[in-house]
């Protein structure tokens, strides 16, 4: 049976500030907008460069442990990546400096070639804060976006999106349990189409699983944030008689699309076998619905403040 | 006339490091994949937190100096915020720190609630060591990616995207100058649908203008990875006939479709004009066309080492 209704709590690197009536902390509505993305944005300091890094990374939320669980009962998300990668290098250094010995992080400020100095202090200082015992891996940031409409108002300020956008923040380690890592491989390849695995030569010979690097995030907070709806007008202009004959107002609604299936030069498969014409159906009926429900789904109430849409925050 | 093929340099946080083949530095090919996106993902580290903050923002490429500028030929990007969004109070902290004395932002490395230390420290770092002036603004990692297809092959590890994921590393300020902001207002929401700007109720009022702050970011570096083409299968599972025999291989395309404009309760303007279906009719065409010329476009040549395309990468 689901959990019912669990939500993360608000930390202060992810509390929404802005429109905090579109926000959401529901791990059911969060994990859903991470599990529909084709991909989500992976960000994560490193050291010698103020710029955080970002990769684009297929993740699906899941658990080992409970594989049956509900999408809003679980706190790991698995993210497909390399063993050379950057972002594995970093990790697997984090999560030794933690095994050998377990020196502060802080210490090691100065030694930017071993780990990622900046991130690791942090992380202590956020561990500490909190009084919980120091996390292990590589603290991400994780986010996802669907655009569902342009939504097209009287003026361009309060012109906006209709989208419902996610953030995960957690500490990433690579999984090296080989029972695990062949199941998240499963979850992340039926996730770019369901039942592809059984489908294909799977599992993968050993020397794939080798070349092959899968991460766990655990996360520890996260957040969404929502906008529904038709546009809104402020009172001024919502009764200017003139504009409201000039100006087109509503929504184009926004979704993907899934085309033909295409055979490859050396496909012998013919035709397009019933699960992938099926899941091309489904999802394209999905994603349509999903625009059209959200244009017409009304906006929470905003806060007196807000007065006014601008294109996007 | 467009000034040809200017490629960003590589900088140890901009190079490319996993199938490089498929990497691109030209500013015409990175610019495209941002412009042509409805969303990118601005991040930028936070005092306090090991976590960047990611938010999902309007972007544009353009030049306020030189508005007809060739897409390939400007290093400054437009993106729409607000002035009470955590990114811009941090950008005008920082941009104000530069400003009052020119002290290094080294010096303040304990007083975060003031600025951003860890990124300002670093900031600093990183010109130091290219000999530059000190950069002002906010380090911002702006990310977007469209996925162009669904690489489907023999075996889960050499499953794959059609893709094109572009990065672009910059320092952010706010724009005061009102003739550059009406102007960056203007392309922005003209972004969103070609032509709105003067089919709506614009310019913006005093108080509009007050309420909406556009940030200008000068770009440093950029890169960009692409990857097109059909899926391509290891020897060994290419020859085996039973394999062939059993599982389907090619690309289901991928791309954004723009729906039925669908009018607001208080809409009075019917049919819809036909600058708004002129746009959803050319933006699905250009996009549908653009997933099926990736899927047949070969890939550039794969290092030896690179004989598995796995998911992502």
């Amino acid at each position: 049976m689901p959990v019912q209704n669990l939500e993360y709590p608000k930390q202060p690197f992810s509390t929404v500030r802005r429109y905090d009536s579109r926000a959401s902390y529901s791990l059911e509505q969060i994990h859903q907008i991470i599990n529909t993305s084709l991909l989500v944005n992976v960000s994560f300091t490193v050291p010698d460069t103020p710029f955080p890094q970002t990769l684009p990374m297929i993740g699906q939320m899941g658990s080992f442990d409970r594989p049956s669980a509900d999408t809003g009962d679980v706190l790991e998300l698995y993210l497909h990546g390399y063993v050379s990668s950057r972002i594995m290098n970093l990790s697997r250094k984090k999560d030794g400096d933690k095994k050998d010995g377990g020196k502060k992080d802080g210490d090691k400020k100065e030694t930017g070639d071993e780990a990622p100095p900046v991130a690791a202090a942090a992380a202590a200082a956020a561990a500490a804060e909190h009084s919980q015992p120091e996390p292990v891996g590589l603290p991400i940031t994780v986010a996802a976006s669907h655009v569902d409409g342009l939504v097209l108002s009287l003026t361009p300020n309060s012109h906006s999106y209709n989208y419902r956008s996610a953030t995960l923040f957690g500490y990433a380690t690579p999984v090296t349990d080989v029972a695990e890592k062949l199941w998240a491989m499963e979850l992340m390849t039926n996730s770019v189409v369901r039942d592809r695995w059984r489908n294909t030569r799977a599992p993968p010979n050993g020397a794939e699983m080798q070349s092959t690097s899968v991460l766990k995030v655990k996360i520890v907070a996260g957040s969404g944030k929502i906008r529904s709806g038709f546009p809104s007008d402020d009172k001024a202009d919502a009764g200017d008689e003139a504009l409201l004959d000039r100006v087109w107002t509503g929504v184009v609604p926004v979704h993907t699309t899934l085309g033909e299936p295409t055979p490859s030069p050396y496909n012998r498969v013919d035709p397009v076998p019933g699960y992938l014409v099926d899941y091309v159906k489904g999802t394209n009926k999905y994603a349509e619905e999903t625009a059209l429900e959200q244009m017409t789904k009304p906006m929470g109430p905003k806060a007196k403040t807000d007065s006014r849409d601008t294109v996007m925050d």
